[in-house]
């Protein structure tokens, strides 16, 4: 037997209760576009990002804590908020210094089922900071489990193209007997050339979803690489970079 | 808008709750080997294989109507039942004529839970019977979910191939907004060149399961094409050939 620890992929928050979550460290993966945005948000000197559920908390706590508020529903920014989801919105002039308050549906549910499960440690991980994710979790020689965030329990392309990304990447560090991780790797290997063509070849319903908000801009810079390289790590109900 | 059926992939039984199964044709999935044992045991002229879903039901419904009892546990023949899981223990002179009751874990499974769930259809599918589900299915003009039975609810490599495969044939009968159906066309356009050095190559871990058990001849036929070309429908409790 291997002494290597062992990575495994949820493609979905359905599938999560699948993986020993309580010995794990767990990748939150929301790659279109939360986990990208929290990347840069952090990237750029914002001093934390706290995630929450729902637009009522996010407006109650930006409040308390003077924070920015974010979020969107249907591609607009909710009601009540004074920002949106897009990486764009946060360059270092604005977001330095500061907390945002970001809601998001998927990506702050699976994180927060990830807690409920008693995760060892979250992080999150997205294409702006594939580096710094696969180095910490080569680094720390404990078994992974890397979270899709999916689109409402569907399993979408590019949170597994970025989980595909991370397996190529530390593989050798990981013994893996898990299938999904092995789809999610062949998928990238295919893929890698050019993310975005793979994205609109393969007809990717959130590539759709987000062209019809004449997003292209933001798609192409949640898939390309360390743009953003930190690691967002959550500790007391925020994510920081230590 | 598209007046084309729909097509869903359901790659575990965790997810098959996301999608619309009581106006649908589900196609139960379990390559390795449930669903090209029953495709094999029909095709060689079995009345009906009925599938239970534990051995104690399985020895008393084979007594009741003086069934062939087939079922394994862990790789072996389950204690009381007199017949194994191999497409090869089924040829025409043993099962013609005969009723088969068969007990298996993920695919009995998953079709009570598309019975449940009140599907319009039930069928079963594998590539011993490809052709014969892709040509019903493209005739009847219905949306359709492919089910993939996994293990455990953990998504498999050989499964998810076959849902790839049949997306390849019958794509343009369909409308297809499903991410999970796009990655597994991208998975099966990458393996289909040899589908059995893909699952070596990408250590599926159903692969190493059953090679472990000696069954590299298993693993070969599940993987071919049209060996049983007939359509398994399930009717009454029972799987037959219409």
């Amino acid at each position: 037997m291997s002494n290597k620890p062992t990575l495994h992929t949820s493609l979905s928050p359905s599938l999560l209760h699948l993986y020993d979550v309580s010995n794990s460290i767990v990748v939150i993966i929301d790659v279109l576009r939360a986990t990208s945005t929290i990347a840069t948000a952090l990237y750029n000197g914002a001093r934390s990002v706290i995630p929450v559920d729902s637009v009522s908390r996010c407006i109650e706590l930006g409040k308390q804590i003077e924070g920015i508020t974010a979020g969107e529903r249907d591609g607009k920014i909710a009601e009540g908020l004074e920002h949106g989801n897009s990486p764009f919105e946060y360059p270092r002039e604005f977001i330095e210094g500061k907390t945002l308050v970001l809601t998001t549906t998927n990506g702050t549910r699976l994180l927060q089922m990830a807690l409920d499960k008693n995760a060892e440690e979250i992080i999150t991980g997205s294409f702006s900071n594939l580096s710094a994710v696969c180095d910490h979790i080569a680094s720390m020689k404990h078994n992974v489990v890397l979270g899709c965030a999916a689109w409402k329990d569907k399993i979408n392309i590019e949170d597994t193209l970025f989980a595909g990304a991370v397996i190529s990447s530390v593989r050798n560090y990981f013994s893996i007997n898990c299938d999904s991780s092995h789809i999610a790797e062949a998928m990238y290997a295919k893929a890698k050339k050019s993310l975005f063509e793979f994205m609109k070849k393969n007809e990717a319903s959130h590539y759709h979803r987000l062209m019809g908000f004449e997003l292209e801009k933001d798609i192409h810079y949640c898939l390309t690489n360390d743009l953003a390289n930190v690691l967002p790590q959550y500790e007391d109900g925020k994510l920081i970079v230590r």
